[in-house]
């Protein structure tokens, strides 16, 4: 399999046909054609054999589905609509065509779910797979969610119940429709991929506000410490103000206070979550 | 140095200021604001150890000048403005916050000079040190150079001489105005990333047309099979009908042809170049 044929195969199965795409795979660019009235949010991602994932417990669709379910997860975190991705993707020394084919299948099926178009990306070679996911997703202009809205009083919620193991957790589907169900109302977000008491540390930090979280719906089997640190959870953690309509599916843990600190039922809730500078 | 520390520090030396850019680093996604009448480009490119770049005859900051180069050069081939960009980037266990600091002082040089906004990534940690850049172009509305244009009849050129060891040229300087003072005339566009021979396929095949190629302007110190199939030149490869003005610095090396083949002085030209999938 050469370069060529590979970027072939990719764009024969992209199909990508978004009229706001002018051109997709193939080009040294994508071209998206703006609109006024919108903003654009942008992430990017990485997923990494042996940091992310490993092999064989991860299927090459899991790890299609995966890389883009990360990148997913943060559009939605801003109450974002998905538009177009681009994938950098280095293929190992034992993935063939069938198993890049298979790559493949799995990012785009969830893809195709979230009407995602797969615009162009990168491809390389290295000792161990590796993807960098980028997602662009467009609101409503000075509507998308960010972390840093999160008033006094608000309340706090999430969007299920947590605690996830990113060894069994290979298919996550990303919380696209809860984000844009709580755009009109939330006053910050941010989705849970490193563990509740990180994130809410994070959304607090930059909202300059402090937390007291009452109760944490832990999943069926995971244990609180997992719950609070675990990560891998692809929820949206939010606020909204006392008294709005909270979407069916919504879970309410507590509430924001002044800046003096993060507590769970009273005691000092610590920031424990996956930092990847730590390892 | 934990993640959270370590985003601080790139944010600061970041410092967005542009004034589109309505979110940057800290967010789940950075938020851009769209315009109308315009058209956003977008390309993403690896950069990783081992395979682009080996340690210490890259520095850090060569790595970092270099992973923005990748990313700006394919916005240059576009005829379009660089915009922002965004770098996913893991540390390798030896690649302390010093390393980081010059890394991206590297990056940031770079970005400076050709108004390139830092406006979010992501950060992991590897057994080696893997960059993924994407960077946002933004070029009047269909207006963008693409591969797919070139004519029977066109004259084939390029932006400079050819000839470039990757292993020597650590700073290349992306051909960003030159990209621009041909968007007017020309009629398609490629970046000479990947050799000559092989980046000229690329563009015949997309447009459908053969080449005849007269001569190569080899750099002193090159060969001529190092100009048609080293890669790494970070030139411009262009057609534009004859007869039309070609700016400063431009080099003719040929005319577009009927789509019966790639010639250069009678013989086939084969497309020789890097092919990652092929190592």
């Amino acid at each position: 399999m050469t370069e060529r044929d590979a970027i072939r195969r990719i764009a024969r199965k992209a199909q990508a046909s978004n009229p706001r795409l002018i051109a997709g795979i193939g080009d040294d660019c994508a071209i998206w054609r703006s609109a006024a009235g919108e903003d654009l949010v942008f992430t990017t991602d990485f997923l990494l054999e042996g940091v992310h994932f490993t092999r064989p417990l991860y299927s090459a669709p899991d790890i299609g589905h995966k890389a883009l379910a990360r990148g997913l997860s943060d559009i939605a975190a801003m109450g974002a609509s998905p538009q177009f991705c681009l994938l950098s993707l280095a293929l190992a020394p034992n993935c063939d065509q069938r198993w890049m084919d298979s790559f493949y299948a799995g990012l785009l099926k969830l893809a195709k779910k979230f009407d995602t178009t797969l615009a162009g990306g990168d491809l390389s070679h290295a000792d161990r797979v590796l993807c960098d996911i980028v997602v662009c997703g467009s609101v409503p202009r000075g509507k998308a969610l960010r972390r840093d809205g999160a008033r006094l009083g608000d309340l706090i919620f999430v969007s299920g119940p947590l605690g996830r193991d990113w060894r069994e957790y290979r298919r996550p589907v990303p919380r696209i429709e809860f984000g844009l169900s709580i755009r009109a109302i939330a006053t910050s977000c941010i989705d849970i991929t490193d563990g509740l008491s990180l994130d809410l540390h994070r959304l607090c930090e930059a909202s300059g506000v402090g937390a007291e979280v009452d109760c944490v719906p832990v999943r069926k089997g995971a244990t609180l410490e997992q719950a609070l640190g675990a990560g891998e959870d692809y929820e949206l953690l939010w606020t909204m103000p006392d008294g709005a309509a909270a979407p069916k599916g919504s879970i309410r843990i507590g509430r924001i206070t002044r800046d003096d600190g993060i507590f769970l039922q009273g005691q000092p809730l610590e920031a424990r979550g996956y930092d990847h500078l730590q390892q």
